[in-house]
């Protein structure tokens, strides 16, 4: 065993240790693959894959790999950059205290952040759980009958309000007033996305509303400036006049104000963020919708619905998706595609483990704080509004010294104007806190209960609230510690996640989400900045976001990045806008035609909806490829008003297309743009790069190809990169310039959580990069190829190798054996996986991405679970399984089902339960069995379960 | 809802909320229970328990409840003095890399660090598989036939070496000879365990050894200076003389040198520290023994072994248990009970991950570095020894200059004397490091890969690793993260620890192990200081112990606590040592009886008979009382020789005896001192103090009372608490002074996780920890009220109460119904249960504790299934099921049990798995049946199971 001569010390240094973490397949296994695929080495497969024409030509100019402990040394040094003041800027924004139980049981427990979206129903009764108290939460403190899984940020959710309002109101007006009181970055994106759609914007003082005819209304409640008005009278005229009032408001006030389904409003929204959630310097957190139940079905966003199962046990769901984006295409008024799922879970158990009167008493201790500042200044010279919760607007007084001190005292007010300063008291406000706060405007405290005693509550009295909220056990029970734990412990253990399985969802890109790069997000030095911190407290923040950008600048191609977009959906908007701009700014705003192919994502249409573009659809060939010469001809075509193209590379139907810059050219010649859809980018880095074979512009998905975890649903990432004549057509950043405006709440989006893709891209190195992108080629065509025998691969592009996915042919079985694609998803959820994207992009097909993190051996056991699948439904084929009576139908086995005494299936219990035998050493059981989709959408719930849905059960 | 006047800011402020969620139950709650007991207050039930001789006058003189975020903020203050230097320090605690992955999903994990003991089999599957790999790994690596599954640290395992030896050794004579080049802490910790047995120690170079008349020697190798010798011929002339050879090694320098088996050892010991577990001030880390198999019956410790289960599955269980203390009790030559689990599971996936080259590249690189060092110090002029691993002894340097030069540079060397120097390379050496280290020389390092290049390695030829080790399959798989977190959960899904259910031990005080409490241990300031490390680098950490020893001194008023004992028996043992010292101190030192009643637990006699006392056995009467009258008597009758009374209290019987006091004062007539067991802390934290009724000395369990989690089956750690007049004969510290010396291998034993118990009490404050008592006292009671029509609890105390446990006494039914306690602790698993303690103290009895911690949801579930366990007794009594053929005989049911085609039993699958509703929705199926016990103890195998012994199953 010992060598004679040892290792260099460089050798042993090992310092792309992390990239043999990351990547399943070790090299004696990847020789073993590659052998099966017939090729002698990664670089040869790659040049078999991939076209020349786009393939780079230099290795990527980014640094070596580095060990784990070194790149958290360096993260380490940047984080230390940022100075944690004590914030009381509020704007959306306030201090709060993640419970530890929950901050290490969600936040930092793969078993929560590596979960995918619930698509699969069975397999994800926990997080579904989890997001209806969230849903009921939102309900009941806004008073409204319905309230989706979470949105964006309050921002983004204020303009899905404005478009909701748009195709649900009566009135015909193409105006919508928004509210001078609400937070300027509301109003920016909610202008950008008026814009967008040719809505006309009327800002004005709240008293104007009623005398402007809009569709709707869009109000703040308490107002930005902390102010609690009485909306009752204006509600009634914008409902006299057919318009609909949407709210945006905060869910602690909510707990002792009124709610504003008490008071007339049809859409209320807000930012969840101070239940639990860091600031992150502007996110991820879970922004909530809620509204009258008439309309539910045009509500954007996730819903969570309660249907039945195949045993008839209450079950979860998502619900109504015939609203989204991918089934209405270029008919959707939404490009919402993606909630904000691992932040809305942690909301959620906030209110879990606080109850009504835990959340009530927080808020009552914030605003007796704020009442008793507002006291103290008004003694000491200041003018304090009246009628507050948490906020107080004081005027009257010089800002500038005052922000000065503050400074000094390591404390950040809200600037408004050079005579008035915002304050926004929150959960973590202490008494030397208030004692510091008063001394900034030369006040004194002598003693703090002295002052409590003295000071009156400043809630408006007409406006305390009178519905009682939180009322479902769910939200009474699990107050101690250990009865959390255990209830955040029986949720995960409902779901599959990736701590348990491979997730090989085409398209979505689940790799490793490595524990080295989670580490740094929840650092204090990084969670808890303010996202309208002064520039000076936030320069680790800027470094680490210059650096991310640049390191995505060399990876794609282009010349600059907007890390603003907190969704890829987002980031195709920006995109868009982007080119929409620059045309405008070229004079040719009049170029409005976006083509896309057919095999195209539902959101690229809906995304181009958003920008006013009318979207001409081009065939795909029956290899799946997009139709060359239809791109042409319609480009030709439509010359004159060619805005763009956009089209999605390597393809949905995973291939490399030969004809890409031939496409790009032809598009560029009549004029548009080539926007690049960047969902499978994880194909291309380090080997080809969009930015250099004639795209202009794409949104990359951290959350895919840059290892952000996709935390049951969100968040995700979607930056915005360009060509460096789109660069300054990219979003604003909060107060800034350019002709583009914000498309996000925060400058930088959900800055909190770019500390992973920095991770990972340091750690990888730039020979890493490109192995992870060849092993992700390798995986891929692997799995086609040890299936080959058993299903076809519907596409494959040149050598017949397929990308880094492979769409898996069903149809024919279909046919043949009534067994479907769903019926080998729900089947494979009794070997224990989590099932491939189900009919995307074709219909009754399965789309394989195994990504590169996963070894041989999960490829293995996976392809061996797809072998004996094939061989059920060959013995369905055979008549030895019963067509209707069979495994597959009848997935997925709960154990209630087979330990039941009763068993009138044609089948053994063990073939239902046990298929293979290692299955007998570790079994994942589903909580439910399948879930009826039919009965969901017929008859929508979508709030806590109440407990005597299972009293038969357990009475049983 | 809302009230018309605000509460108080005071009241809002909440500032005692920890207690609320420590605490199961709410205010309404235990007002319930109370009623139940029929009890008005808590303080009234109290009074009815508590005899009012021992009650404590004053509430605890120790601050209020402080929130989380508070107490946080305090701690934090504290680990900020401590100053994270780079520890070159070695002495058997070397720097080392946590995964990260292994630090989030073992370290941070409840799943992992809240489990217990595996006594129950069935329900501790997946951290016995974790630990037979660490059995595998030391075995392997120390060429050894056999190895357990840790010891405390390397110091007391070479003690428990040096006893192991004396009872297996031909030779009769009564010397251990320790060579004078192993670690100082171990000769001292040896010393101390030889006085107290009465072992002759010589002390001597290793050339001696072969000279010396003794029943064993202890070497070291590498030995502490860091050369490698080679011991073959020693070895050999020591077996000519029937002497066993123990030795102390480094597990890493083992994957490059000659294992010690293979050159003749036949005990070998140390510190797997290095692999993965940082410094933490000295602890903990999990300690291994590895033996020849002729000694497996007398090793001491915890060992892991393969037995089959009632389907005739592998299956892994304790074996050899009749070896532990509580069998052996005062024949008993170790009172080891506790192993370090948690540590173990961390080293063990340390070599899983790494796998066997990945250790050695480690191996190889430390050594690399220490050889350059080594090289380039020579050519400055140092004289270094040839031959070694990863430590220089540098000799011929102005020793104080250097330190100096090195403090400044914050680098910590070892001191050895005013002309030589230690240093230990070891993982974490960074190239910066080896430039740094020899610039303390003057010496300069301008290339470093030409350094390397110049280098020849500087281990022994002669001494090369020839075995090759961790061949089996799990060291070769896990390598990739994915690879290794599912790994690490499907283990940790196998087992039930407490965030899944109650674990309602009795006499272990399975609390809530809070977030907040562990959140301080793997801050680096905590975890990265070196035991040796000058004490001004360490301030935070003796401000943390100050504050910890106060605050236990205050609760058991007594004078004086060490920290040092790393569990429990440690705690014992120097309690013990005190009392023995004492006496001698007076010219007392034949006083030699100790009074132990026959209901005490067995390492009382174990560790007093380690300190040469003579066991003398009280009675207990029929009440499960110890009879006062039979104590006096026999006080009386030796009190000649009358050393001390070793006492459990309240009662390991679980009830509160009237007549401690009038006991102590017996026992101190006639010249003993009366030592009180602190198991049941728990029951009189806030109203009792043993040291204020009249008992001299008692032991803490710092893992039962005061929240440190028990991690599977440790660490534990067991201060010793004494009144003044013993104080001076607490353990010394390492370097310092006094009669009794070190009883572990670091001053502050396990420090590194006090900051788990200061949190607590911090947390809960003097009300807080008082209520905890109480309701402690009520959740005990309330089971024990519910369960009455049920089952018989054995033994109550005043008012028909128990303490803070029960004992339910399942003997007349299994006389009648031959179902017996181990059945229905195996039947509870069915249920979801861990298993009370069983049949100790009584035989055929569960003892139930449930803590404060439970809630009345989680009490009134166990006890509903208890009822309906009981039900089913009766069932089998009534001829309702069949006595031999029952779910009780048959439990635990696994799935493929209950899912399988054939089913035999005369009852339904349902009953066997679902006897509850309620488990429908949520179930834990045991991975194995009933474990065979006997069938373990017969083929005793203590290693991985080689991979076809599932080969029949898997091919089934």
């Amino acid at each position: 065993m010992p060598q004679s001569a040892s290792p260099s010390l460089r050798d042993l240094e090992n310092r792309s240790a992390f990239v043999e973490r990351h990547i399943g397949p070790n090299d004696t296994e990847i020789a073993h693959m590659l052998g099966v695929i017939g090729h002698d080495s990664l670089d040869a497969m790659t040049d078999a894959i991939v076209p020349g024409r786009i393939k780079s030509p230099l290795a990527l100019d980014l640094p070596d790999a580095i060990t784990e402990v070194e790149a958290l040394a360096r993260i380490r040094g940047i984080a230390d950059r940022n100075s944690v003041f004590r914030s009381f800027i509020g704007q959306g924004y306030y201090g709060t205290h993640t419970p530890n139980v929950i901050l290490r049981n969600i936040l930092e427990n793969p078993a929560w952040y590596t979960a995918y979206t619930p698509y699969q129903a069975e397999i994800s009764q926990g997080r579904m759980e989890a997001l209806i108290n969230f849903q009921t939460m939102v309900a009941d403190l806004t008073g409204m009958e319905i309230a989706n899984a979470s949105l964006l940020d309050e921002a983004t959710a204020a303009a899905e309000a404005m478009t909701l309002a748009k195709r649900s109101a009566k009135s015909k007006s193409n105006v919508f007033f928004v509210s001078s009181a609400v937070h300027s970055q509301t109003l920016e994106v909610v202008r950008t996305r008026a814009d967008g759609l040719g809505i006309e914007l009327h800002v004005g003082e709240d008293s104007e509303a009623a005398n402007v005819d809009s569709f709707g209304i869009l109000l703040q409640y308490p107002n930005t400036f902390g102010q609690i008005n009485d909306y009752t009278e204006l509600a009634d005229a914008a409902h006299a006049r057919g318009a609909l009032v949407a709210v945006a408001t905060d869910l602690l006030a909510l707990t002792l104000i009124r709610a504003p389904g008490a008071w007339g409003a049809d859409i209320v929204v807000g930012n969840s963020q101070r239940f639990g959630v860091p600031f992150g310097f502007g996110g991820p957190h879970a922004a909530f919708m809620a509204c009258r139940d008439a309309y539910k079905r045009s509500m954007p966003g996730r819903l969570i619905g309660v249907s039945i199962d195949a045993e008839g046990k209450p079950a979860y769901r998502l619900t109504l998706q015939t609203r989204e984006q991918h089934i209405r295409r270029e008919k959707a008024t939404s490009n919402i595609c993606t909630a904000q799922v691992l932040l809305a879970v942690m909301a959620s158990m906030y209110a879990v483990y606080h109850g009504p009167q835990g959340l009530q008493r927080i808020a009552r201790r914030t605003h007796r704080m704020a009442a008793m500042l507002a006291s103290v200044l008004r003694q000491a010279g200041c003018t304090v509004g009246p009628d507050f919760f948490d906020t107080l607007h004081v005027v009257g007084v010089d800002a500038a010294a005052v922000h000065a001190k503050a400074r000094s005292a390591r404390i950040n007010l809200r600037a408004i104007d050079a005579h008035s300063i915002g304050i926004s008291i929150d959960e973590t406000t202490t008494r030397a806190d208030l004692v510091a706060l008063a001394a900034l405007f030369d006040a004194r405290i002598d003693d703090i209960d002295a002052l409590d005693a003295a000071t009156a509550d400043a809630l408006p009295g007409t406006l305390l609230r009178q519905l009682p909220f939180l009322q479902h056990p769910v939200f009474n029970t699990h107050h101690s510690e250990h009865e959390l734990l255990r209830y955040m412990r029986s949720l995960a253990d409902k779901d599959l996640a990736m701590d348990r399985t491979m997730i090989p969802l085409g398209s979505c890109t689940m790799k490793l989400n490595a524990t080295a790069e989670m580490i740094p997000v929840t650092w204090p030095e990084f969670a808890n900045i303010h996202p309208l911190a002064p520039a000076d407290q936030a320069t680790g923040y800027t470094q680490l976001i210059d650096e991310l950008e640049a390191m995505l600048v060399e990876i794609t191609g282009y010349d600059a990045v907007s890390l603003q977009p907190n969704s890829g959906a987002q980031g195709e908007f920006a995109g868009l806008l982007a080119i929409r701009a620059w045309h405008r700014s070229r004079g040719e705003g009049h170029r409005d035609i976006c083509l896309i192919p057919e095999s195209a994502h539902g959101t690229n249409p809906a995304s181009a909806q958003m920008c006013g573009m009318t979207v001409v659809v081009t065939r795909c060939d029956k290899d799946g490829n997009v139709d060359v010469d239809d791109i042409r001809d319609k480009a030709a075509k439509h010359a004159d008003r060619l805005a763009a193209l956009m089209i999605t590379y390597p393809s949905t139907h995973g291939v490399f297309e030969e004809d890409v810059v031939a496409i790009c050219e032809a598009v560029h010649q009549h004029g548009g743009q080539v926007y690049t859809d960047g969902a499978n980018l994880n194909a291309l880095v380090g080997v080809a790069k969009p930015g250099k074979w004639g795209s202009d512009v794409s949104h990359l998905n951290l959350h895919k190809t840059f290892c952000i975890p996709h935390g049951g649903g969100g968040p995700g990432v979607g930056p915005c990169a360009v060509k460096s004549h789109l660069a300054p057509f990219l979003p604003r950043t909060f107060g800034g310039k350019g002709d583009v405006g914000m498309v996000a709440a925060a400058s930088f989006g959900s800055a909190s959580i770019l500390p992973i893709s920095w991770m990972y891209i340091t750690l990888m190195g730039q020979a890493g990069l490109r192995k992870a992108t060849q092993v992700a080629l390798l995986n891929a065509n692997y799995i086609a190829r040890r299936l080959a025998p058993h299903y076809e691969t519907l596409y494959t592009g040149r050598n017949g190798l397929v990308a880094h996915e492979c769409i898996l042919d069903l149809r024919p079985l279909k046919d043949a054996t009534g067994i479907g694609a769903e019926d080998v998803a729900k089947r494979l959820i009794d070997f224990g996986f989590h099932a491939p994207t189900l009919s995307f992009p074709v219909a009754g097909t399965l789309m394989v991405e195994p990504t590169e993190s996963e070894s041989l051996h999960e490829l293995d056991r996976f392809i061996n679970a797809m072998i004996e699948i094939r061989a059920e439904i060959r013995a369905v084929e055979e008549g030895k399984l019963d067509r209707e009576d069979n495994p597959l139908r009848n997935a997925p086995h709960t154990a209630t089902m087979v330990a039941g005494s009763e068993w009138t299936h044609s089948y053994t219990r063990e073939l239902a339960a046990f298929p293979l035998a290692v299955l007998r050493q570790q079994k994942y059981w589903p909580p439910v069995a399948r879930v009826d989709n039919v009965y969901g959408d017929k008859n929508i719930m979508c709030a806590c379960i109440p407990i005597d849905a299972y009293k038969d059960e357990v009475e049983a």
